[in-house]
């Protein structure tokens, strides 16, 4: 069977090349394709010790497809990102949100012989979504979990573009969510530690920005409707909460451990929601898709060579918060 | 002016009786009741030792009005909550969603020289809700507060016929919970302490009982879309989390202090979200009425006199958790 290049985590926390095989016939819907970037995600981190195939940020073009692939052929451009199969049948799958299938295969758990570090892949048609002319392969890939992420959190949750919208923290996911809710006529208010990221979240849409650091007092010029926590860190709820309009609806985005807090009282007073969310189901993926490439939103990204050296920097710049604002991995 | 009588809180925690006045001539839209039931709430015993107006769950019957009143007369039957007023002008009273008014006057914060506790009071007649034909007036004051609060989890936030409600705790928030959710074509699964309820809440509508008490695992028959937490203690969150449907909603409904906590991986994976909430808007309380008269649904109560033997009395038994399961005091 041909092989392929695939970058696995290592108990070093250094990834390492490797290699894995392709089936010589693609079977069903599977498509095979030369990856062409990927970003790195900050939950990739988690799995850099881990014998798996690393990356589900992926962009690449098709070269071969199965016999029941229905909509792409050759040269097509494509993403994928943390899933990769669901059952199709249980309540969530018929309603459109796979991606609380109880058997859905993802990223960490399932096909963990390649990733989209690599130099190709072997996905089925059902889960890739085709890439927009306007979109570059290095913007695109960035989206297909960190914008998914945060896009999934304003648009399965009904964020109306009347809307006040915070966004806490200005990185991989923060820096995204400026763009896609100032584009959708969003009032968009940066909370940040410090004041150096302000000129650069204005720039991408943001219309005021505070920095929270040692602050004892906030005041947003229009409370907000919606807060996206895109630090794994919750903010000083005593500044945020006199901010907060009735309703407003908390989107804690990282990844984190332990218990969740929040203040009884005020929660049930303001009639806030503390509200879980993860990726986008494939319809919203699709829309975020378009919604980009018509509004030319795009990530800030800083590029590696998809090589050992690439990877283990890029990886290094991320865990020490220096990446700006995403990685991403070009062959 | 003439006066009448009305039960104040005392610093020993003991109600005493009292008198307020009442103008000469109603303002406005001003209504003089005739007391005839009130309920008894957990909120009041918060207050129970200061010196206000006791009570937030009346029903009356109308003796006069103001100028302005529109459709009250004499002879009506009408209860009231914890919201006195509003200022009709802000983004919340114009969507129909009074009850996060910064402006709103409610009880404990305004009105403090008169409550439901007493022999007369008076209000405004837009915060005065016609008891439908189908309800007694001792059944109809618990709806007043108990009542409101959660029929708002489940009206406010879309509850579906098609849903599984879980409810935990039967008392007197519960034991409404159970019959409103039940009656709206929900499967309806209790969680209670022990089995001493079991017989009554499947009386009253529901499908399933759990005793959780000292239990290391649970299995409903169905997952739950959503869950209304009456008790002021949140469960076992391990014992909850798999019988959780993907999206399911927390309802924590009671009055508690300090934070609410909730595992957070789980939370996003299982795209939950805890939905704070208070009473209803008066809106969805004119609906409840009608629901609860037309279903009769009624709440399970004790009574007590309204003096300040019965109001000690109910109070004393409330504070043990005695009261089966609701207690309202009559004129």
């Amino acid at each position: 069977m041909p092989s392929f290049t695939v970058f696995k985590g290592a108990k070093d926390g250094k990834p390492v090349k490797s290699t894995t095989t392709r089936p010589d016939q693609l079977k069903g819907d599977q498509v095979y394709m030369r990856i062409t970037a990927s970003g790195l995600c900050g939950t990739d981190l988690h799995y850099k010790t881990v014998d798996m195939g690393l990356g589900h940020e992926g962009v690449g073009v098709v070269e071969d497809v199965g016999p029941d692939v229905k909509d792409l052929k050759k040269g097509d451009r494509v993403g994928w990102g943390y899933e990769h199969d669901c059952c199709s049948r249980c309540q969530e799958c018929l309603k459109g949100n796979e991606c609380y299938c109880p058997e859905r295969q993802m990223y960490g758990y399932a096909d963990l012989d390649q990733g989209s570090f690599g130099s190709h892949a072997v996905w089925r048609e059902a889960f890739l979504f085709k890439i927009p002319d306007g979109l570059t392969d290095e913007a695109a890939a960035p989206l297909m979990c960190g914008g998914a992420t945060v896009w999934n959190a304003l648009r399965a949750y009904n964020a109306q573009p009347t809307e006040t919208v915070g966004v806490m923290g200005v990185g991989g996911l923060g820096h995204l969510a400026i763009q896609f809710a100032a584009k959708m006529g969003c009032r968009v208010v940066v909370l940040s530690g410090s004041d150096s990221k302000k000129d650069e979240a204005l720039r991408l849409g943001a219309h005021e920005f505070h920095a929270t650091k040692g602050q004892t007092e906030l005041k947003t010029s229009a409370k907000l409707n919606r807060l996206l926590v895109t630090t794994s860190a919750m903010p000083n709820w005593d500044l945020v909460l006199p901010n907060l309009a009735p309703g407003a609806v908390i989107h804690p985005l990282a990844v984190d451990e332990g218990n969740i807090e929040f203040p009884y009282m005020p929660l049930l007073l303001g009639g806030h929601a503390i509200q879980g969310s993860v990726i986008a189901p494939r319809h919203l993926h699709n829309q975020m898709l378009a919604f980009a490439a018509l509004h030319r939103i795009a990530p800030v990204v800083e590029t590696f060579p998809m090589s050992e050296e690439g990877i283990r920097e890029a990886i290094e710049r991320l865990e020490k918060g220096n990446v700006h604002f995403r990685a991403v991995l070009k062959n």
